[in-house]
């Protein structure tokens, strides 16, 4: 049972069970998680309906990895005592808040969000979006507000989903003609996203670049010796160059700051090769990785024990959720059995 | 309690609630129902989410309207014994459905759509539609299918809406390799629009030309004195016209049918005047509408019975669409906790 912290702010964050997680998302989310939990009042989302909004035709794909995304919450450091684990399909107020806020946003301007224009491009998909996919900044506007979340964790692509649930905080806040809801605010991560191992912008299972949450002791050896580096520096003796190299992006990510640093000076005076970075890198992620794969292994053995976390959570969620639905509903004035 | 009766085709059909309804309701649908909820498992939705989809700006007249609508339906003789009548804002698998539909369901189709086309335009919404309202033919497929409804009384006009919900059924039942869901039919009836008093092709409260179903003894008096008959027929003793004569289509749509073929015939041959022709037809609404209004006063004097008839219908309704919602969901994928 999560125990409810008083005057703690509530923090709404998620994931889509569409694949294991990487080192990407521990780096861009799962590490704040881990410290915010005892400063807020955490609530983790797998948001296995927003999955299906482009993933309607392979609904296996998504319940699978239901339990592999809570597996990789608990082994980075989640507590169950501190954060509430959920599942996003079993809160029907969510469901029912999308329906009353749908109307509520025009379809012009649900066009004109600039993350669901990109998104759209990079789908491919043309004409033919789901409407699903269409109305999910509508969908977010739900989640974040059935737990009057005030602060949300996003990408910096990700803000004008925030804008989106303001407006419509605001909307209903003005036309109740009381503060019903909060408005949320978005929590941008200080640090950059990590590049994949291959230097490319971002690390991705699909792209092939990525090192997973569990990855075994001779993948996590294989992937940084595959890491790519500055091409330029061919012998140990030339000077390398640090910038858009990606064993130096994740030397930051995961390092001692002094320790880098001086790596850093050495690397691009010469004399440093590649093999011995790659090294002490290795030996950094080897130390950062064991204790989530051991931990997810010995909890993998048990998905009774995970799946009733997750039960657990998502009973605790749907309690604070459907209060939430029924104080909007009654403010706004949806007919309620008395 | 309603009692299922077992093998009787599963109807769904039911009403916004945005304004009582009207002897247009009467001759095109809700005489249907009386008689069809003794053939049928019928089930009345008051649909408050759907009028929600373009009354936003005011949730007060739909609330108000919902007690009103279940009035209605008693004063003309829906037996709650015998048809379900629930509230759509309190069948949450309703809007779980919706929410799972749209991912199956494109923009472009959505906006093909010609009932959605055609009451866009009426609405005069342009660009500004809400996202709700081109959303609800997936709202309605998720209402028709809830109740695994096989029979849909509609309007010629909302042929499309039931296309739509068939293509939906077609897609989840075909993904998920067995038939979850019936293909629902239209059910179009064969008796036309009844027009307004004043002959316009359709009666309605915001147009002033509507004989309400609980309409005082005067007025009706007055709205038939009003009625749009023949301009051409200035004398009792000229020939007069029948086609588009509203005294003649009320006729044809409340008395016996020998009785008004031999008014027409001496109406057209002349000698037969407005005023003996309206009175025939005022007799025969004051007998009609007599004991709506009767029931009607009768029930508005005792709120709690008739909420209770809602409650209790709305629960019954309840029970269903959570079965369906339930297999609908474990059949198509969805995660669920055993």
């Amino acid at each position: 049972m999560t125990m409810p912290i008083p005057n703690r702010p509530v923090i709404l964050t998620g994931d889509r069970p569409t694949g294991p997680l990487h080192l990407g998302h521990y780096v861009g989310s799962l590490k704040n998680r881990v410290s915010l939990q005892t400063s807020h009042r955490q609530f983790l989302l797998v948001a296995d309906c927003q999955a299906l909004t482009d993933n309607a035709h392979d609904p296996d794909k998504v319940r699978h990895n239901v339990l592999e995304v809570v597996l990789d919450y608990l082994a980075v450091g989640i507590d169950p005592a501190l954060t509430t684990i959920c599942l996003q399909s079993s809160l029907p107020a969510l469901a029912e808040l999308t329906q009353l806020y749908l109307n509520l946003v025009t379809v012009a301007r649900l066009e004109r969000n600039p993350t669901v224009k990109a998104e759209i491009a990079l789908r491919g998909f043309g004409r033919d979006i789901p409407a699903g996919f269409l109305c999910y900044p509508v969908a977010q506007a739900a989640d974040i507000t059935a737990f009057k979340a005030e602060v949300v964790p996003v990408g910096e692509d990700q803000v004008p989903m925030i804008e989106q649930t303001v407006e419509i905080v605001r909307r209903i806040n003005r036309q109740v003609g009381r503060q019903v809801l909060p408005e949320p605010r978005a929590l941008i991560p200080t640090v950059g996203r990590l590049p994949g191992i291959d230097g490319k912008a971002k690390m991705s299972k699909s792209q092939g670049n990525a090192i997973g949450l569990s990855a075994s002791s001779e993948d996590i050896r294989a992937a940084v010796h595959a890491m790519y580096t500055d091409p330029g520096h061919l012998r140990v003796a030339d000077p390398g160059q640090v910038e858009g190299n990606a064993v130096f992006t994740y030397l930051d990510a995961f390092g001692d700051r002094q320790e880098v640093a001086a790596l850093k000076a050495r690397y691009r005076q010469g004399g440093l090769g590649d093999m011995v970075v790659k090294r002490r890198l290795e030996e950094i992620l080897q130390e950062l990785i064991a204790p989530f794969r051991e931990r997810r292994r010995h909890l993998a053995d048990d998905p009774v024990f995970v799946l009733n976390i997750l039960r657990r959570g998502t009973e605790t969620a749907r309690e604070v959720t459907d209060a939430v639905l029924d104080d909007v509903r009654r403010s706004f004035g949806v007919f309620t059995f008395v």
